[in-house]
């Protein structure tokens, strides 16, 4: 197997309010196991740096140095235009589940991407994984399948270093770039706010599902720059506010 | 994915002179993981069982309690036909090299396998790889290849575990068993000896080396039970003992 590393554009690996040092210090050594170099933390609970992650890296220290910390995975991903959520429970949403070699192809036709994993005791809540495009599955022995998160880490890196470079890629118009996850919560937040000013959600107590459906819909279909300006042009339009 | 995993014998994994006992816990959260439940330890450097190796297992207690212990590699692979050695350095012996992919697959056409892994700071000795039919080989980031222990059984567990059935398997009659790891090692033994009585070893220097080349021709060839009788019959008929 040749290894053209420097050709592809490795994703991110966000972990989510992740709870201990050594586990951050592993996954850092399993990224760079498989060339994989770009960590970014959403509020560790241990705070930032840790010296527990510099000693469980194993020489990993690179990845650590450059490692960027976030209050909130969408603060983590707003650059990105395509994030994968890992877990293992099946989710109350629509949303693609791909494998390991799925994700992988998905994510070696595209440029800016991520992977998210949440905190070690609890897995990624809901209203992470809604960010994400597609859930990532990794098909284990069903009667144990909890990973320590450094093992998923490394799985889903793995994979992506594996992956035949067999994907053909997406039809997309120079001009015509996907959307950053920001440009589509700026939509979102706009969206909402419209949406209560002109008291969409009568019903209160079903409002934070209405919205977790909301945001699910619009992070999960990557819509290119233009059509996020359309759908704001629409949302002027309807309200008639500018 | 359809996980068949009652209809497929699974590798046992052998760790030679594991050093930490967190690291073995690991290695058996990983290998239930992936459906993979018999451990085999040689000389673990702390004893066991090991109390850290139990915390750090994370609930897969079942392959610990399991876990057979041996003194040599030799006697913990004798009843296995079919070994492969994990490394990440080239060796000066001959001895294929096989991927994760296809190591997968030449043990899903075998029934008694098994998947050897070194200590952790100085990964397998030659003398322990030269008893194994093939290397297995993790193709990672060239410039920093060195894995965790249980991260490398996970990679080569859930290879096992994700691998296509396609091998067709070994045409070979029912009478005509592969050996034992345990028949070849009777073998090379008696043939030492006996090579030591007529003076083959004039050279003494060089001695450990032709025995180690000797010892890795006869354990990677997997020979059936009928060619070892043979061998045993050729040595009979040249020495002219019994």
């Amino acid at each position: 197997m040749v290894l053209k590393m420097n050709s592809l554009y490795s994703p991110a690996i966000i972990l989510v309010k992740p709870q201990l040092g050594e586990n951050i210090g592993m996954c850092a050594r399993a990224m760079l196991n498989c060339g994989v170099t770009e960590l970014r933390l959403v509020s560790p609970r241990d705070g930032w740096p840790n010296p527990s992650a510099i000693s469980a890296a194993s020489g990993a220290i690179s990845v650590l140095e450059k490692a960027k910390v976030f209050n909130t995975a969408k603060d983590a991903i707003a650059d990105l235009e395509y994030v994968v959520a890992t877990t293992a429970r099946s989710r109350d949403m629509t949303k693609e589940v791909l494998s390991p070699e799925q994700a992988s192809q998905a994510i070696r036709s595209r440029k800016k991407c991520g992977i998210m994993f949440g905190p070690e005791r609890t897995g990624l809540e809901n209203d992470d994984v809604c960010l994400a495009n597609a859930i990532l599955n990794i098909p284990l022995n069903p009667e144990f399948s909890s990973l320590n998160i450094s093992q998923a880490v490394l799985l889903a890196c793995f994979s992506w270093l594996s992956a035949d470079n067999q994907f053909v890629g997406i039809s997309q118009p120079e001009e015509n770039e996907t959307a950053d996850k920001g440009d589509i919560d700026a939509l979102v937040s706009r969206l909402e706010k419209d949406l209560e000013t002109s008291g969409f959600f009568s019903n209160q107590q079903q409002k934070p599902t209405v919205l977790k459906n909301l945001r699910n819909f619009f992070f999960r279909i990557s819509p290119t720059k233009q059509e996020i300006r359309t759908l704001h042009g629409i949302i002027i339009s309807l309200t008639g506010r500018k």
